[in-house]
C-alpha cells in the first residue's frame, strides 16, 4: 500500500487515524479493514459488517503504518474505479483543473481547502500525484472522502469542454478585477513549471493573483487557496 | 546547522540553491561561506571578498546538506542579531502574528506568501518553529532574505500595542464582510490547537473564514495566504 505499483495492482489505499477513517466510512468508499489498537478499541464506533477488523499492537501497527508515530488505527479502503467526469456536472459551479501537480502534500492540501470552500470535483492531468499516496491522503485530513478526483487526458477533456477556461498565468487579469461569471474551470500548473504549453493554448481567460512584493512565485497550494476563496467571495 | 541548538550556539544558518543565496547575497544578510560544486561554479555570481568560498564535490555537499538531492551550492549564513519590533513600525499597514506554528513547511510558506503580498515584517510567539530551519528557509524560497521575522513574547508585545487586533477564529466575523480599516495585526495559531486562550484574549476583532463545505479545518499556511490576499483586496 505504501507503493503505487501496489495500490494500483490491489485497488486499495492506507487511511490512518481515526477521525480520518470516520469520514470514509461516512461516504461512499467501501472498507477493506481496519486495523486498530487493542488500547484504544474504545473509539471505535459501530462499524458494518462487512468490515474485517483486526486487532493489533503498537509494534504491528508500525510496521504498516506509514507515518512516523502511529495513530493507533489504520484503514485498508478499496480505489473508486476510474470513472469519466460527465462534463455537464460542471455547469453552474467553478471547478479547479490540476494540470501536474507533483508534490503529495501540496495535493493534500488543495483537496481540504477545496473542501472547505464546499467546491465538490477536482479535475487532474494524468500526470498529477495520485490523490490515494498516503501522503496526500495524509495532508487531505479526511476531506478526500468528500472530494471527487477525476484523472482526465486534460487536452480531450477541455477539447470537450463549453465551459469558461481560466487560468493562472503570470500575465494575467487581476483576480479581483476579473469577472467570473457563474461557471467555469480554473487551472493551475505544476510546482515549478506551471501550465504546460499545450493546456495553456486552451485558456481562454488568464488570470493573475497580483503580486505586491518581491516573492518569485506562490506555493500551488497557496494559490488554490486564494483562487477558492475570490470564488466564493464573489458568488456569494 | 542542522540542529537548533547548534545553530544558537553558531548564530549561523544554512541556505541552498543557487537562486536562494543570491536573494540573501543581495539583502542585509551577512553571508560567511559558500560551499559549490566545482561542475557548476560558473553559475557563481561576482561576490564580496569577505566571503570564504569553498569548491567541493558532489559527496562531499552531499555530507553538509540537509537535502536529499543537494543543489549544487550551500551557503552558511549569520542570523541577525535578536531585535525586538519598534511598534510605530506597524502603523498604517498589517501585519501577520503567528502564535506557535509549528510545521517548519508551514512557516516558509507563510514567509513567502508573505513576501508575494508585500508584507514586510511577520511576529511570532516564543514556541513558534525558527524560521532558520532548513526545511522553512527552504520552503520560503528565498523570501525569507525580505521578510523580517520578530519573535517576541507575545503577551506583552499585544499589552503594548494599540493597533486593532484580529485573530482568526471559528466564530469570527466574516473576513468578506470585515470592515478592515488601514492597519492592524492578524493573530494566526497553531496547526491543531489554534491561538492559545491568553492571547484570544487580546484579540478585539475575531475573524472568520467563511466555510462553505464540510471541511474541519483549513491548513495555517492557507489561511495566512487568504488573509494576505484579502487584506491587499481591500487595501488596494
Amino acid at each position: 500500500m505504501h507503493q503505487k505499483k501496489y495500490r494500483k495492482e490491489h485497488g486499495l489505499f492506507l487511511v490512518e487515524g481515526i477521525k480520518s477513517i470516520i469520514e470514509f466510512i461516512h461516504s461512499s468508499y467501501q472498507i477493506h479493514s481496519i486495523f486498530y489498537n487493542i488500547e484504544q478499541s474504545n473509539l471505535l464506533p459501530k462499524l458494518p459488517a462487512n468490515i474485517n477488523l483486526f486487532e493489533v499492537n503498537n509494534v504491528e501497527l508500525g510496521k504498516i503504518s506509514t507515518l512516523q508515530t502511529p495513530q493507533g488505527f489504520l484503514a485498508i479502503v478499496y480505489i473508486p474505479k476510474d470513472k469519466k467526469i460527465d462534463q455537464k456536472s460542471l455547469q453552474n459551479e467553478f471547478t479547479l483543473v490540476l494540470d501536474g501537480v507533483q508534490d503529495p502534500g501540496n495535493m493534500g492540501t488543495i483537496i481540504r481547502t477545496a473542501d472547505w470552500f464546499g467546491f465538490k470535483k477536482i479535475i487532474c492531468s494524468e500526470d498529477t500525484v495520485e490523490a490515494f499516496n498516503p501522503k496526500t491522503v495524509q495532508a487531505t485530513m479526511g476531506s478526500l472522502a468528500r472530494v471527487e478526483i477525476y484523472y482526465e487526458n486534460l487536452t480531450s477533456f477541455l477539447d470537450q469542454n463549453q465551459l469558461p477556461v481560466f487560468g493562472a498565468l503570470l500575465d494575467g487579469e487581476s483576480i479581483y478585477q476579473t469577472n467570473w461569471g457563474k461557471e467555469g474551470l480554473v487551472i493551475l500548473g505544476n510546482e515549478g513549471k506551471g501550465i504546460s504549453a499545450e493546456i495553456i493554448k486552451k485558456i481562454n481567460k488568464p488570470v493573475t493573483i497580483p503580486r505586491f512584493g518581491a516573492a518569485e512565485s506562490l506555493n500551488v497550494a497557496v494559490s488554490a487557496a486564494i483562487f477558492c476563496s475570490e470564488l466564493v467571495r464573489v458568488k456569494n
